[in-house]
């Protein structure tokens, strides 16, 4: 590997991903994700009905948003409150989590419930909406079965977990799971979203002034699947999922 | 005592509070602040410039913002954004945080800087905005001794530590330190900000419907002198102040 | 007396206060309310239903709002509209109007209206929240009248009038009743709710980087009384009430 | 005349219109209007600089705000605030005063500030926005003249007086000043704005699915000048202008 | 004539005007207005409903929104969205464009539709109010025809034609249909709204700053009428209205 | 092919598009691009300055706004003004097209300028976002040529051409450039972004639920490589690009 990575991993190395199930006391159900020095508090709220052009259908519905708090980077950010409107940044990463948990529950059939997926970045250090999508799958699994064992709807739903990671180039070398300071000076900057048969949810590869060609699309690819099929395992784990 | 607290805890008693600094990697001050199940990250972010009408007094400004997770509490809450405005109970209660934390430190000729201290409740169980302010002396102390270590201010202010307590009524019991439970069923509610000498910087009694004679007033505060000093005392340890 | 207070008043006397009844013709209440220099247009409308949460209650509710109008004050400000938020010193003021009100009328089992009071600063010179709660009480107590008149609601409720005032503290002086240019140098500036039996409903104490002992509360209490007796007295001469 | 008038004026005859000077103490320049029932509270700010596009041109200039208390009308309006914008009517009729006005007064080389009109509703029964412009004519003649004398402009800047008036017709009867009453059944509605040459400032005929001829356009034209010099007359006599 | 055109055209000429129906395949009802330069695409679209205080009248409603593309002008101009309120200009010209449609068609008793008529100034040079209403008319009799052959309402409304035109006055001379660079060194503006029988459905007539004669005003009114005939002339040829 | 196409392509056909330059008279780069019934006009503003954070550099900006006219779908759809924010969906595209274009030019060192791209949909047939982006590089590159043969930039940049298509599996067919009607029923829809080497810029690959192999997105892969290079070869045409 031609570039050496500052926080010593190899270039198909994970960073230190930790998932705390029932963090928080009020939500049906939340987590605390811990990837590398990126952390993110997920509720997963359950509300038993659905929005109006959803209802009488006896699907259900996930949905999520995501935010940062004010201080969770470098420079203190204004909140977007009182007319500010939502970064366009951040509403572009919240229906990619919205669209990528959907693709992991069959929510037809279930009864009419809404599942909200909070994403509150507490700590931002690169990889916070794949992280989001990792956690967030435990949170609305947690959620789901809740809502399940409290009779809102009117059986657990088929699944396939639903994990994600970014990769990208520095240096023409391909490197799995960036952190801030590698984010901010690659060439090249993927996010896969990918479910349990590491089939493809959502793919987002946006360069700012760069481009890459089919080759170093594969090998990046090549790495994803590498990267979620360790996530997914964990997932497994902490949810004991045989 | 005709009133029995459901938590097992005496008339005069505070619950367990404890306060971790430095919780947070980005931000000059950063506390999170546990007071029973009331959880709240508090940054305290140093910006070297101050609003234009305080520009070449070569004083410094502390302000403050309050925001609940949208699941912080039993039902999920929109955010205040997109048009939304900031409830007025939040207004509301970053103003008194503001003001009560301006009272603790002189800031007068220490030159410019702004600190934000901000205040986002994680889980909220009562004594929300209380905590805001005993956790944020902290996190604007040492975002202020950060700012002096680096030079943005000639000399660490002068201060006086503050902190904040509720108080309240039930069947005519006073009580010290309530929790939603109690919150929700308190005939008068009164929250005191003083400072180490138990001088008074802030009184708030609210009451919904419910008035209260002058002799109630005077009980409530000497549970508050009581409950004060104890988080005085802890902020002392916990910063190492003689 | 150390402070001479520039328009000849004692240490505990009120300035002239004077309400006129049903100033406009179309609200079902409406007073302006002078004290001083301040100026307020009050009116108090009737709308015969209530929000959502407290439908098939059979209780009534009384909510304000508080505005100024651009030149109320030495220069002119911007109107809160077109996304410019409500500034939150009206909003604290607002909620603060309401919940007074709210304190002095028994609104449970009348029936279902809600009272909009509307506080339109239309000359402020300090005070300007408290004279709202004064001349308030007079705008909602005939909006009640008139609801019970036409039968919106099912009888007069219950009530104790209600009255505030400004305290404040110069050069060690304990003031009643501060014009803005008292207000603008005070040390602490508390403001006082009570009913007609001086029972207290609201205790607002907003010091600015200032504190006060226990003892000064004291003093300052006993100069509100003074005052809001003798509002009270004078509400009760204008509504006939014996 | 084929219709009678129900508060028994003849068909070309003004409410009686009364303006208060200088009724305000901030203000450069404030008036209280009434028309028959109609009373507008207006007020003149200076402010010693002009709009981005217009400095360095010597010139002044004259806008203006018009909004209505919640309760000036009937029903109880929402206030524009908060997000809500402005009223399409007030957007409308604020741009017609400020427009108005500026055709009174020859701002050029007479140096740079701007005169904010404010036309506050307090109590509307029809024609106020030519209130607005007979009134705020007023008030701003006093602004410049505060300005003139405190050497915020060279001159008092050369004028001709404005005033306004709404003619309407009803069963074919052309008729002047229409209250609230009127208006709500009137075929056809205009206002003009005149100066005291009664040149035309403006013209505002609309109707509401009704139209007009050319004939019935002269007939209206006759009425708003006698109506319009009237009110000149009254603005000389209360201005001391001979 | 004293003033020139720089053109070629004569003092009483239209510009070339165009209009093609049909334009788009989605709204019921759609042209594209081409008037000089002035180029606008209008859509008219049937909601099978009305506003809340419409309904049970048995009466439709023609309603209109007028907006600018950015580059519409000569210089880019930011959208009116975020936040960001519509320009009080568009404001107040799309009210006259309801307003004037409605004039022209008798929307009683024929069924509860809402016609929305959006125009969307692709290009302006001057007149864009005058012809959003011109082409206005043939869009909205396009959507109730479609809604007539497809039972939304119970008949086609009884109709008069609605064209409307601008006219002013340069150095004493009239001038009918004014591109932008008259239009920005007019005297005196106006904008007449016809029926076919050329009575008057609204006149605006805004100078900024200038006034003018009664005898101005009538040969203005002149010019207005050659111009609105022919329009309704060429409505009539396209829509095949014998 | 196992799925037959409506409008009679083959797999790997694009729609007939065509692009329009110099479409608008104000505006420095302006297009009407049509590719089947989906109709944008593009125009590309030339501000000669750039944003706070980019001053200084010598470098220019390339950004764009996307919106759809209300009546461009087959429903009309509130404009997003007054408060409403813009739709997520939008915010979404125009970030991708602006990323885009800046892709295609090298906008160091030339002096700074910024160019603003903004794509109105006149009609939506599917692949607005695409079409957006082959026709914006058109309207960018005639608003650079206008900059720098009036010398707001030192040169005319380097550039690779841009182009874009949607490319999506129906019933395990691939199929090239969809329709909305295609669109609608979609197993998986993926955008490519390239340059004129068919390197690739960006890729976004959203499901809804759905998810797919890696040998189809090889498949897909190949298809868009087919279409973007005949977009690449129609620019060069246009643009006289040998």
């Amino acid at each position: 590997m031609t570039y050496e990575r500052s926080d010593g991993r190899k270039y198909d190395e994970l960073r230190k991903t930790k998932i705390t199930r029932n963090y928080l006391m009020h939500p049906e159900g939340s987590v605390l994700i811990e990837q590398g020095n990126t952390k993110i508090i997920i509720t997963a709220s359950v509300e038993p009905n659905v929005a109006r052009w959803m209802r009488d259908t006896n699907n259900s519905w996930i949905t999520s948003e995501y935010s940062m708090l004010p201080r969770a980077t470098d420079r203190r950010k204004r909140r977007p409150r009182n007319g500010r409107h939502t970064p366009g940044r951040s509403v572009e990463i919240q229906r990619l989590i919205g669209r990528s948990l959907r693709a992991g529950f069959n929510l037809k059939n279930i009864g009419e419930i809404s599942i909200y997926v909070d994403c509150d970045i507490i700590q931002a250090d690169g990889g916070t909406r794949c992280a989001s999508i990792t956690g967030g799958f435990v949170a609305a699994y947690d959620a789901l079965k809740w809502a399940y064992e409290n009779r809102y709807i009117n059986r657990f739903p088929e699944f396939k977990q639903i994990a994600a990671i970014s990769v990208g180039i520095i240096d023409e070398q391909a490197l799995l799971d960036l952190p801030y300071e590698e984010d901010s000076k690659v060439d090249v900057d993927m996010n896969f979203v990918m479910n349990e048969d590491l089939n493809i949810v959502e793919i987002q590869g946006t360069s700012e002034g760069r481009v890459f060609s089919r080759d170093k699309l594969s090998e990046l690819l090549d790495l994803a699947e590498k990267g979620i099929k360790e996530l997914i395992d964990y997932q497994k784990e902490i949810l004991n999922i045989s």
